[in-house]
């Protein structure tokens, strides 16, 4: 074979470090590395392809990286690929595989018995259901409530697997005999994403409206293991995206008004805009109302109404 | 506006007449058409888009679709599409949402109340594991089994809508209250696919190797719905999709000598491709070899070593 | 047929009204809508499916739309479909076809004769390679030069169409010899594609960064079929994502010092936090920097530095 | 950090070996491997996700893989992953972008000088129009008649190549002055897939049906990477895809007569299914009648109207 410039495989060695590692999610899930292709170095290296190679280096990688993210320049990141094994309460699955960019293999229990576990709650764990968000929960309950109610739940979770044996025993078909397992049911499976989706779905699952157990194993992939494989493009996602804040139209004209003083003006914009409504006298907050008095807290601003 | 030659949105009767009305599945699903867009004619339309106006016919529009469909020119196919509601049991709707081409809007048990409905069997629906197909059934129970069977199923249904309303009442959050709800519990969806993705759909769920439940909302997708809406199509898909049969290299070498009459030269070829195994004399069957001898049977012919 | 609750084909007068009309762009090309499925009321419909028969309305059709797309909840907005028919000269197919959510047939000039028009650019369209953006372009040549230029476009366009028909008089087969056609020779395609993917394109194509040639096709597809068929997802798509302003967690600590009054702080800051450089007494500005200028300036506001 | 069963990264030492080795393609082109993810025994691996840790082994490893492919599970194949470099015609690369399920990025021509190479044709290289198959060529020119074809198109090539870098030289924007370059431009790119998608690239482009530029790529992909990367899944892709044959409902029907010997029966069943027409006494083939000649002649049959 004649002489050419061989490359090497690119390899992470901080995230060769944990490869195989089951990083513990909820009471008996866990999330770990099998496989990956690509590093923060190769989100360049792709992004250069476009550039040519006369072109002289734009910017540092480090700038390179964060500009492409910053702006949305997606197809670089979709370089990377990553091979996560977990197990799931199957509840959670059911969100988690909502996003349809992945791929996926999954444990079968038409195949297999299904797996002897499900997601208990301890005590201390039960979560009041949200007065203002009708799909959010707020607050937990005292030890004392909890207490009971993680008796029944166990009480039920034993039930159940009863009647899968029960069935099973009797020579019911598996695909069959699963039917009435709970949600709670732990399930295992392959997922495979780039780096672009994986980044998507952290960002919706790492935020505060996703589902508590959703959002550990989100805290999990992104914290321990998106920080190791790309540490650059992982800052750049801090700042660009989860802690970034979007102004709608809307937002920037009112806000304009605050930043001169002009309270009054501000006040009839926002009404005009239907962000609040002045009800005989009194302000009252749309959704986009709040949430406008949520982000320019952020800007050390408090709405003109307050 | 000026003068322009005008379209008429298409529209397929056959289709309209069935717009909305829900065709049971199992004891309490259904699946319904809210809507659709193409019919066989828009196959052929978008099919017509290759060839260029000046192009003569290059044949009957039926005799195209045919073609298209089995020459697996998929794109034509792509251009209908059809959104479903749908009534499942959550353990269905598990396997139906790993076809990751459609659109899907599901039923909230974060926002609203779980749906109050769990899938029941009915005495004489209790299959038995297949001994063969580790992943199948085969067969069912006698009613004096299967109605202790059905009994039971009740119990742990009542029981976990009795755990689930306790903590609603209770005030737990319905996103974690829903945790030990069995997979048998109903849920809600719309679900658009276009055509193409939907033949794909039903050529594995149709299949018989595909779980009872879901093939039962295969067929009447199929038999009731994709064969009012494109009749050709579906008439193409029987033929060349359906009731095709894939002969591997294998099976080729193998049904050549069969043909010639060759037993002894085609038993070799077998045992050499692994299809077969000699074992002390005796032909022992591979999958493969199982495979084969299903297949020739469907053209009159029996395998070499029976 | 028992009795059930029919529904009708869901229809859009104003988009019904234009279905067939071919919408000029560029020299030769045109966008013409040939069906479509869906309108602003399917996207409501398929929300509430999330929210259960129950549930009281969460607000008006309008407010509820406004609210999905503020806040990305993106899977109703794939429940309305549209199927253009698009002719378009290749270079910008090529861009065009990057996105990959879309369903496509093209024109082949592989069965037929390529299309006899090739995109012409006028004496007063010749644009100056932009000397900030290395991919971008900026003002316009003065028409003696650019006579000259689309003298001698005419001239290669002529012959590249002299050595193609050359070729297909002699007998070389078409795949072939279209070889050296120019990249502006018109294609026409159907393109079919559901309202949230629709949007990603225009939000990325309707974008001043956008080459000039498809931003053209995005203006018409946005402003002349888009607004017609789901008016109100228009306008919220204009306030919400169009003229929305992304502020990065750089951003927001620099302008919270802004709004203080801090000009010191802020200049500090932005130094830290490489958007700006000061070399040796002068501040520099990075991309970054000159992109925090434009943001701020939305807000009336201008950088400290200046 | 406690310890676990640390993983290794899966190589392939045969394809380590041509890491960046530029397989040419054409007479400028070429295909090289930048990374990849996986092996056969990744698919494995994955497939035994399904079957759970306590389950036999179902087969030997080379038999799973066989099975998987026999039997189109495809989700454990997706599970391997390649990243190529390639350098492509935009001709050939307008098809190659056509399969949706790759990661892309392309050398940019706004950013970039367009890549100072066109393909050429040699004089013995020049195909004629076929003519059974209106999209084919069947059969080369002469070499009198090839040298002239070659020498015009050195012609239009290099014309298009001046006027570029005239526009160029004026300061015309890049974006607007490569509107006129001919289709046989070379563009290169970075392409990644998965391997399921990659071998349904391969089996649609290195069928004899595919444009020879095309073909030629994936005859590379295919025998120089594939083969090496995963020599059993490549294997058995030839056995059960490449090579094998699908028979339609209506080829099984009149084969099973052909079979018996029962030609006149066959004629019958052949006219009644329209595979062919009894044209006052002279049997013609419709374009399914051939194919069934084909197909039964790699049976080692005649067609009974032969």
């Amino acid at each position: 074979m004649e002489q050419f410039e061989k490359l090497d495989k690119i390899k992470v060695d901080a995230l060769d470090e944990i490869l195989g590692k089951k990083f513990p999610v909820l009471d008996d899930g866990f999330v770990r590395v099998i496989d990956y292709m690509g590093s923060d170095e190769s989100i360049v290296q792709a992004a250069r392809v476009s550039y040519g190679k006369g072109t002289k280096k734009i910017s540092e990688d480090r700038g390179l990286i964060r500009y492409l993210l910053r702006n949305r320049h997606t197809t670089p990141f979709e370089m990377c690929e990553i091979k996560l094994h977990v197990r799931v309460p199957m509840d959670t699955w059911r969100q988690w595989i909502r996003h349809r960019t992945a791929n996926v293999n999954e444990y079968s229990t038409r195949y297999s018995l299904a797996i002897d576990s499900s997601q208990r709650t301890k005590i201390d764990e039960w979560r009041m259901q949200s007065k203002d968000n009708k799909q959010g929960s707020e607050g937990f309950f005292p030890i004392e409530i909890g207490s009971k109610l993680s008796e029944r739940e166990e009480e039920l979770q034993n039930f159940a697997r009863e009647i899968y044996n029960e069935r099973l025993n009797l020579g019911v078909a598996r695909e069959q005999a699963r039917k009435d397992l709970p949600l709670s049911t732990y399930t295992e499976a392959y997922w495979k994403i780039d780096l672009h989706n994986l980044l998507n779905f952290l960002a919706l699952r790492m935020d505060n409206h996703a589902q508590f157990e959703i959002r550990s194993y989100a805290n999990v992939i992104g914290n321990e293991i998106v920080s190791r494989w790309v540490p650059i493009a992982w800052q750049a996602f801090q700042d660009y995206r989860m802690n970034s804040m979007e102004l709608s139209a809307l937002d920037i004209e009112v806000l304009k008004l605050v930043i001169q003083n002009e309270n009054n003006k501000a006040i009839e914009k926002a009404i005009e805009l239907k962000m609040i409504k002045n009800d005989e006298g009194k302000i009252k907050l749309n959704r986009e109302g709040k949430e406008f008095e949520e982000k320019i807290s952020r800007l050390g601003l408090k709405a003109p109404w307050i």
